[in-house]
């Protein structure tokens, strides 16, 4: 993520130091095993100044979780990576590949989602935040099955939230597989090919050219 | 899981009362915060036991990792869900919807799988168990997609190992959604249906009644 923190307040540029530091630390070792102190050493500030920011460990890891979401959508919905040009398949196609590059190349922030999936399983305030993050991403897909069948080149007879699920989970089943699996061995051409073609049969995808 | 653990030695039953111990604990606390103690108390045994039978907590991890799947192995592939009449195309279907619900029925146990994404990402020792279950369960999806292509019910074009992996990762995905997302307002026989459907497109499913 960029190093830039600029037109921020004082306040708000310690808050981002605090969270990228907590980012590092919960990546190598565990929610659990990092205390508060730990980063704010490692950021040298006080030592309560976390506390004073975040209230709390969990309401840091909130608006790290936070934090983490928005930069990561800043990137896939990017205009590198989505043309204003990109059909409603091109859009979902590239959304879902850099969804899933995305656990790659910032690794470290893709393991807070890791963390959020195994507190909430046994912890309600995780819960809730993982509940909105799902909302919150599922819910472009769906958008964008919508705009497909307006665009008349997604043919699929599913209810759109449900396919939404669907395509939602394996793209963050294919996260964890990339991630948590460290998935070396596969050829990443082949999978992509394979990828964008399982998509298409899934939407019913038909391009106007085909028609 | 049943109840019943006869036929094992007296050591072999002391490990699966620690191994189901242990489940219940971690899924209530998480994998940090319960001592091999904990356990040992939780079964009313001496606090070495744990140490002896295995080693050291991940030791006993990696043992419970082993239990959990094999377990779950004998459920999903039960001749009570899995018929010797079924065909390819209704194994897979009742294989994966098996594979979710078992997250709802064995929700402690299902746990255990989220305990290991999540180290595995900051622990390599967890890492090559985690591959090792992949490794397992995706094959399992991959021997259908091959037993539908010799049936001729099966027409994809993808290479069937990685048409595993995006559906082994869709039906994980899936498994998370549901479990670490805790979601209830869904209609079950919607998802259902639409699960169906979707994977019949993408296994390019055609009955022989069809052709």
């Amino acid at each position: 993520m960029s190093e830039r923190i600029e037109g921020l307040s004082k306040g708000q540029k310690t808050q981002e130091q605090i969270i990228r530091a907590a980012i590092k630390q919960f990546s190598r070792q565990g929610y659990e095993e990092v205390s508060l102190q730990v980063i704010a050493d490692a950021c040298g500030i006080s030592r309560t100044a976390p506390l004073y920011h975040f209230g709390s460990k969990l309401g840091l890891f909130e608006k790290m979780v936070e934090y983490v979401q928005k930069k990561k959508m800043e990137v896939l919905l990017s205009p590198e990576n989505i043309k204003i040009s990109d059909n409603a398949f091109q859009r979902l196609n590239k959304f879902a590949k850099a969804y899933i590059s995305w656990n790659f190349i910032y690794s470290s922030e893709a393991e807070v989602f890791l963390q959020l999936y195994y507190f909430s399983a046994h912890n309600n305030n995780f819960a809730t935040l993982y509940k909105n993050l799902i909302e919150n991403e599922r819910k472009i897909i769906e958008e964008i099955l919508l705009a497909g069948q307006r665009e008349s080149i997604f043919h699929f007879k599913e209810p759109s939230q449900q396919l939404a699920n669907i395509l939602y989970s394996q793209i963050t089943g294919l996260s964890i597989f990339f991630l948590a699996g460290r998935f070396q061995a596969f050829d990443r051409n082949e999978f992509d090919a394979a990828f964008s073609a399982t998509l298409a049969k899934m939407t019913g995808y038909q391009s106007r050219a085909q028609i």
